[in-house]
């Protein structure tokens, strides 16, 4: 890899990133490209990439704009085809910057260069420990590093992609890729999808401000056979005007898109704290199949917010059998066996993990929201058995603790369990996993019916 | 006071209430009755109330439901007039503990006694260092009494009352009382707002199951000078009806009772985290007057993401006129000054303060929607000036911090800042800080017609 624009210069950003690289222990060479040729810590120095004697796998640019085209050209003569440019100052900050984005277009095109940017923050891979953001401590992501996972990430704004980090210093730590597209002059989001679709991703979140080529996304959303969750700016025409001057692009009509993500089922957030919070559900949990969810909680309250959230949100509450019913006053005291089921404050590590047999392997049932109580090491066990059995169902639980704030962060940071931090994002990750089981069903349809007609039938 | 039901037999839930006490350093007379008249802890033992040698405020009856009815005649014939029932098994249990709960009512009303309960968690007064909550460790509020605050609570389950005072360990610590009212068999919701009209109480937050007698709680809101803030279970049929078996009484409509939050000014809250997260909008800025938000952030994502947000929710972004943007740009080297105002990752206390400052004092702006970046101390120091500077301008900001979750829990407990978790968070505290605002201004208005009207005006 070469850093092209690192040096020893007060506040250069190059030189983060070239730091961060040897401080994770990244396996491959760094190379840091200045004027002076000075190494950069252990990076040896070139004036230009020409004079690195090997070959270059991928060049980041952090130079300013004015100088970014003959970087480009240089990297083309010495046969580099991937580019990734963070360097700000194109489309986003008015006609010139567009002149200068039109200009390294042209060049990287008279190359065969392919690259992500400009005006973006750079790329994580945390199962290579390699990550070129700029401005990142030495270190700071080891805790990322140190249980690399399956979610990626496509990100427009380099500040956005800084908050998905650090949110999941508090949620189950699992992070794969972080590619943060920028201006995307060249790669886009559905180029990345396309990537992400046969790779060791399981889930795809994508913060959009603008969406420049719609018909494409569709195409490669559509083509991937995994879950992608979308936040997009731009709901009103005040947020998309906003967006427009942050990174650049055409302002979409919100209710276009809309249809767009139903049509190729991609899920779209109502919040962009749920980019971070909604993923677990599809990474540690079978999908949802129907609309009938059994509610477990330690508190009467919780029954009934619960029941409420459920049924406005399209779901709704599994009638449980008589003998269902008859099997759960059986399995402990309880002080509610019609749905939603309430044990009272008692904990037991038994009548725990009896009740959710009992409720997971009812043929009335679809789905779990449990709601226990976190006074007792027994709940952590729980919880820990919980996720086996809805493996086993093949069905989902969405799980929330209420009373603990800190020890849900540490529930799901120390053991990975998938707990979510309020009641209604437990809820809204059921919605999102019926949601997309919606849609692969009939997508699957879809195919067999293709696949029927081909064959005349 | 009297805990009627401590013993020292193991689990027994009144002597957690005669620890907590003595360990709190409460400054009355604690005194604990039981069959066997056993001291517990520092409080000495009685058989029954009459035997106890002193005047009694308060008793506290944690027995079981059976024994109630005795205790409570007990209690009258002591001339105590003021009890805590925290005992289950009466209304929310079936028949017989209706019938259980009718005869303890009766008893009451013949020795003149007013009580809260039964099946509730109990009371607390954080700046008398009071709590009859049963089940806590002793020292558990201690980090409550050391900042006792201004927001009081109201809550029908004693579960919610826990995770109330949990998710303020997180939030700006400011609690000044919390009534858990149960089964609400005497006193209710309106009988503890009127208490609480007069008292050092700046905003209540209220948690409702059911309401028995609306008519008699609209009309305490409206008597209410303070902000009311309510969340309710029992949007949908299901949900009212799992409310029912906890904690008893009649399903409510739900579309009348929004009608009747509308017409007494109650701020309707759309979910339960909302009662601990709202409030510090009322205790720590001016109310906000008009619908115009001028938008900072370092982060252009964000100013694209508040438009949205402030758009859907009936707010607006404020046209700042050129003189004013003129200013703006005087004040720092900005993205954008037109609003959303985006001053990019550059981070001084003078340029932050100059641009709260311009944007506060500007005609065209009613309130603020500060996002700043976290990374410097620099960030803290000018959040303690703006809310300063609100107070001189008489307009509120709501501030996010994007980029830091631990950092603002941090600076949420440890400066007492007012910051928000979410963005989402932040924009529905300014419409609640508007919706009150536009009450208040009708039911002044409504006043003063009303004394014209009486004056044959």
């Amino acid at each position: 890899v070469a850093i092209i624009g690192a040096s020893n210069s007060p506040f250069n950003l190059g030189r983060s990133i070239c730091d961060a690289l040897v401080a994770s222990d990244y396996s491959g060479a760094v190379y840091a490209v200045n004027r002076k040729a000075e190494p950069v810590g252990k990076a040896a120095g070139f004036v230009t990439v020409s004079d690195i004697p090997a070959e270059i796998d991928l060049a980041v640019i952090i130079v300013p704009a004015l100088h970014v085209g003959k970087a480009v050209r240089q990297c083309g003569e010495k046969g580099i085809k991937n580019l990734i440019i963070e360097s700000a100052g194109f489309s986003e900050a008015g006609d010139e910057g567009r002149g200068l984005q039109n200009e390294l277009s042209k060049t990287a095109k008279q190359y065969g260069i392919r690259y992500i940017g400009p005006n973006c923050l750079g790329v994580m891979n945390a199962h290579h420990r390699f990550c070129c953001f700029y401005g990142g401590a030495p270190g700071a992501f080891d805790w990322v590093y140190a249980k690399p996972g399956t979610v990626s990430y496509i990100i427009q704004s380099g500040g956005v992609s800084s908050l998905i980090v650090d949110s999941f210093k508090h949620d189950v730590a699992n992070i794969n890729k972080i590619i943060s597209i920028g201006n995307k002059a060249d790669l886009d989001e559905s180029d990345v999808l396309d990537y992400l679709a046969h790779d060791n991703t399981e889930v795809i979140g994508i913060y959009l401000e603008n969406v420049s080529r719609g018909r494409k996304l569709i195409e490669s959303a559509k083509r991937s056979p995994k879950p992608i969750l979308v936040y997009k700016v731009g709901k009103t025409p005040e947020g998309a005007q906003a967006a427009l001057s942050h990174t650049s692009g055409m302002a979409n009509n919100d209710v276009i898109f809309d249809a767009a993500c139903k049509q190729a089922g991609i899920v779209r957030l109502a919040s962009i704290g749920q980019l971070h919070s909604l993923p677990k559900i599809f990474t540690h949990m079978p999908l949802l199949k129907g609309r009938r969810i059994a509610v477990f909680s330690n508190s009467g309250a919780f029954g009934g917010i619960s029941a409420d959230l459920l049924l406005t949100s399209g779901l709704g509450l599994a009638k449980l059998s008589s003998s269902t019913q008859e099997k759960l006053r059986g399995a402990g005291k309880l002080y509610n066996a019609v749905n939603p089921v309430d044990l009272g404050p008692s904990v037991s590590l038994k009548t725990f993990l009896d009740i959710y047999d009992i409720l997971l392997s009812s043929d009335d049932v679809d789905g779990l929201l449990a709601i226990p109580s976190v006074w007792k090491q027994v709940v952590i066990d729980s919880i820990i058995e919980l996720v086996k059995l809805c493996k086993h169902y093949d069905k989902p639980a969405a799980i929330y603790i209420p009373n603990a704030v800190s020890r849900i962060l540490e529930i799901r940071t120390t053991h990975s369990l998938p707990v979510f931090e309020s009641i209604e994002d437990a809820v809204r990750a059921l919605v999102v996993s019926h949601q997309y089981y919606a849609y692969t069903l009939k997508k699957d349809k879809r195919v067999l019916i293709d696949a029927a007609n081909a064959r005349g039938e």
